[in-house]
């Protein structure tokens, strides 16, 4: 919790929640007939509705993205080192919408709300999303917004699988389109981890097929297990040697099965907690959205006809300790863009922290990524309260 | 099942049991007053027993290394590409030994025997061994053959620590140490791996604290997902993508929690299989003698200053794609090798397999090792045989 609000943070935050009462369609061919949305703001939408950027978040991610909900918060939104006044998304020149996705499980319509046609939360019941089906309520809510074109869509890990389907499926309502730790589509290798936590999730004897809600109990074991090897997969090797080592807890190995290394107690820690706090049939969700997203496979494997239709700017960034989505899957991407003649930046940022360098105000990606908003801003229409001032 | 045995197989094999009533003392300061080992041997030990080739096995080895039990089993021994007349490990020089270690599953003394003191399975109350505690328990087993020296001790994994341990705690004892796709320690990821896996074994509902035996239920769903992570640490991302892509098992996804990619049907088949052939508490015992190996630890972490007693000649060869045990750490161990004075020959083989490329005979891995193993034939007093046809 803040003693202060720092001064580069937005501050105190509201979150709130946008209904929705037009069918929206979904690839798996079902609908969902009315849905809410969980939406923050920060910063101000300018005259020309031309300084809108849109944060699409990963696998566990939310709307709260910056500033905190009250001063009792412990942290603030998971992005608040990249986003505020004066930072790398500066909420001085910038409108920025963050939401919570469908399918999740923090406001959005979900599998544990209410399915207004039976009464009872939807759980399993919930259709399957896809970043497609994503990006389609995305454009819903740019249109309540009153934003017919964002300045950029940005976003991490499954984020950045949303911003590259906005440039294919919306080429008229983006300029810039900024994909970082992404991929073009998922390998077997993560497709294989996912299965993982998918079987730990659903052979957890508390899971009752998703009915979960009913029973009032809550899958916690498979949840944990789902986020221990999550965490792994997080992580760098090197990052990991790094911040735990060998150190054991106890100073002295005790040959029982309790954790005993450093490691063991953080993993089972961020598990436990993750499993009170976040729904299994969301996780289940997510996953699958991740696993599925794969526009070239529409275009028989052809990645630079799938993009063809984008019309915007490309920021790509990846990390090198990254193996969850490497900077070869950037790369193919990159390599996707040119050939489809899109203009793309690439940056291959150096940092040991594997995946969730993402989240992390490293320099030099704070550099590359903030020097490219900074483009963007100097483009837009100034804002009469910055025309004001100078 | 062979129609007819190869020509370059062991043929058939009959494993034996081993008893020993000495006492063996352990690292955890427990002792084992009574213990068996299940033992198979190929080949024939010559007149001066200086032919001997102890074979270490890895995490869910066991005895069975090479040959067929009977002309009914579908398969033959984990180890068979190299081990067998004419072959890598050639029997017609060598006699090789190969044993299921304690704490194992497969007819050694281990958690699903019967505690003497209590007429029940040991369970959790089995002690936890660690790699010194099997290399002690080899060396009886070698007293037991005649052996006063191997002529080389080898293993791959956790069989290449046990290797190295001998060279370490019996240097008058081996000529010879062959140390695949192993590593001196294990580093925080893999720790972490581990502790998913005993995770997911400890917190299924079947396990009842380790003393399922009475229960008459074995805690599958443990078992089948850490065999599943394992089973993706096993193998490289090349490795899957070229395996198994992103294919579909039906040819269209079918938005539902299905199984549907090619690569998560084969690693529940995987799993299954796995979870009805393993004990789980051996499982838990042999990923913590994993986790605890460390001899550097108790030299400040000065691995030459570990390896000082050596007085052996090491093979260390590890594989490119393998990111368990990766080529760093085994080139961590030739560097600790070098540092120490001692005479080591380093392999680094170009392969997709991931880490199971130690048990893929591989052709550029066959030659390293064959030829290495070659050298150390013909150093030996030829047996009788081999005398008379010349």
């Amino acid at each position: 919790m803040p003693a202060v609000i720092p001064e580069d943070s937005v501050g105190l935050v509201t979150p709130r929640k946008i209904h929705f009462d037009q069918p929206l369609a979904l690839s798996c061919g079902r609908s969902l007939e009315r849905w809410d949305l969980m939406v923050e703001t920060y910063g101000e939408l300018n005259a020309d509705a031309s300084n809108a950027v849109l944060i699409c978040h990963a696998l566990s991610g939310h709307h709260h993205a910056a500033g905190y909900h009250d001063m009792d918060e412990r942290k603030p939104g998971w992005w608040d080192s990249a986003i505020g006044p004066g930072k790398t998304i500066d909420t001085n020149r910038f409108f920025v919408v963050s939401l919570n996705n469908l399918g999740g499980c923090h406001g959005s319509t979900g599998p544990n709300s209410l399915n207004p046609d039976t009464g009872k939360p939807y759980g399993p019941d919930f259709p399957i999303m896809t970043v497609l089906d994503w990006v389609n309520s995305q454009a819903r809510l740019a249109d309540r917004l009153g934003i017919t074109q964002w300045a950029a869509v940005v976003g991490g890990s499954l984020g950045g699988m949303q911003a590259l389907q906005w440039s294919i499926s919306y080429p008229e309502r983006l300029r810039h389109c900024v994909v970082i730790a992404s991929a073009a589509k998922l390998s077997a290798q993560n497709i294989a981890f996912n299965e993982v936590a998918r079987q730990a999730i659903s052979k957890d004897p508390e899971f009752h097929n998703g009915h979960y809600y009913e029973e009032g109990v809550v899958p916690r074991t498979g949840l944990m297990l789902a986020r221990m090897v999550g965490h792994i997969t997080y992580l760098s090797d090197d990052g990991m040697r790094e911040k735990f080592g060998r150190e054991l807890k106890d100073g002295k190995l005790s040959f029982d099965f309790n954790p005993q290394f450093e490691v063991e107690s953080y993993l089972q820690y961020q598990g436990e907690r993750f499993s009170s706090s976040f729904d299994a049939n969301t996780y289940l969700l997510m996953t699958k959205a991740l696993d599925y997203f794969d526009p070239a496979g529409e275009q028989g494997d052809n990645l630079a006809a799938a993009l063809a239709p984008a019309r915007c700017n490309y920021l790509v960034v990846s990390f090198t300790t990254d193996w969850r989505f490497s900077p070869e899957r950037s790369r193919e991407l990159v390599d996707g863009l040119i050939a489809a003649g899109k203009p793309v930046s690439y940056a291959e940022i150096d940092a040991p922290q594997g995946h969730d360098a993402f989240l992390i105000p490293i320099p030099r990606y704070m550099e590359v990524f903030g020097g490219y908003m900074n483009r963007i801003a100097n483009s837009l229409t100034p804002a009469e309260g910055e025309l004001n001032a100078r």
